[in-house]
């Protein structure tokens, strides 16, 4: 049995992008199979990849024939297996710390905003899309207002969420962060926030993570960088 | 200072309901101070709870004079100050898979039907009633549908979600029921989730949680049982 980690990803997913900085933040080769959430239906549907994640979300991670899903519990795995690079904290307090930033992305922002939400307004309701894309902004900018306010009041905020390494918490915001750039969001009211990004986008594992580095996003990709 | 543990809950609200549940599965007593989410405009705005909770919502949990948001996140809190009666199994991939299972739940079920999702379709979009309770439907039925699969086909699966006691997934599944009940969920497809139910709803830690028995629920509370 092999032991190689593979991950099913979408260029765009918020969810597989978080999972993607994180193998690259801890240095964990890995081999990608792109699942088009559009394409063929939804490869997300196909029988072969709904054996494997009964959710027919992305992502899954394999590691040998174990199936891992969940972008946050795959992260926390990943962390637990290869303890060098962490990317959560060391102490109980922090890690509640890193868990909670995390969670107020992938609970309270990104669900309310993804594909399969925005299909059901288009599909069911008719809703307009200018009236969708209100509805994320919304969401998103209520969300990020909160994270701002909780970067920046706590001295344990660093060049990164937590502290002087990125981690976790850092996964789950940067992909928020694209995904809010689609919708137009005014970040300007978010100054931690944008720090913190400029930071994270200076390094290889967040720039190779990116959906346009990804081998099933549309056009060109770029050569080299 | 303090130890003490200080629950800010609506008798309600899920994810309250969670934490409630993980308190009382590992014996920790607590105070419980209500925040009604309905009554003065919502006192989940007050600026002393925005304060603990920049993004008004409950639970939080203060531990001493720590601050802790997230139910998730204050689950394994408390399970990682407190080893003892754990919430999570031992090894990493069994973690994954609990946590996998919790966060179905957190992140793909919850979020859709929450309080304040259902106040945008009405204020906003004016969505009627019966619509607004079909979304919740559709988006509970798909979730469970899904856990269903991943319980009923793993032999890990117990009498509870995962082995022979009671954990972090079931503290998440068991609100959730609770909720696909007020909208009138069918759950007669999902036998497993039914029977892990029934196992969890036997046990004092989960009877003792229910909203009904909160302090800041309507009506007579029961006197005894």
């Amino acid at each position: 049995m092999s032991d190689r980690l593979r991950l099913y990803s979408y260029w765009r997913s918020s969810a597989a992008y978080r999972v993607r900085i994180g193998l690259n933040l801890k240095g964990l080769p890995y081999d990608l199979e792109p699942v088009h959430l559009v394409r063929d239906g939804g490869q997300q549907h196909h029988p072969d990849y709904a054996r494997l994640n009964p959710q027919h979300l992305v992502p899954t991670l394999m590691h040998g024939k174990r199936v891992l899903r969940q972008s946050l519990a795959i992260l926390e795995y990943l962390d637990e297996s290869w303890p060098e690079r962490p990317l959560m904290p060391s102490s109980a307090r922090d890690r509640a710390r890193v868990r909670a930033l995390a969670q107020l992305v992938a609970c309270d922002i990104h669900p309310l905003g993804n594909l399969r939400v925005l299909r059901f307004f288009d599909e069911e309701w008719r809703v307009p899309p200018v009236e969708r894309e209100a509805w994320v902004r919304h969401w998103v900018g209520e969300g990020l207002q909160a994270m701002e306010t909780l970067l920046a009041n706590d001295l344990v905020t660093g060049t990164y969420c937590h502290g002087e390494a990125p981690g976790l918490a850092d996964c789950c915001l940067i992909p928020q962060l694209y995904n809010a750039r689609r919708f137009e969001v005014d970040l300007s009211p978010y100054p931690t926030i944008a720090r913190i990004e400029q930071a994270c986008l200076a390094l290889p594992a967040f720039i190779h993570a990116s959906p346009e580095r990804q081998p099933d996003a549309p056009g060109p990709a770029p050569l080299d960088a």
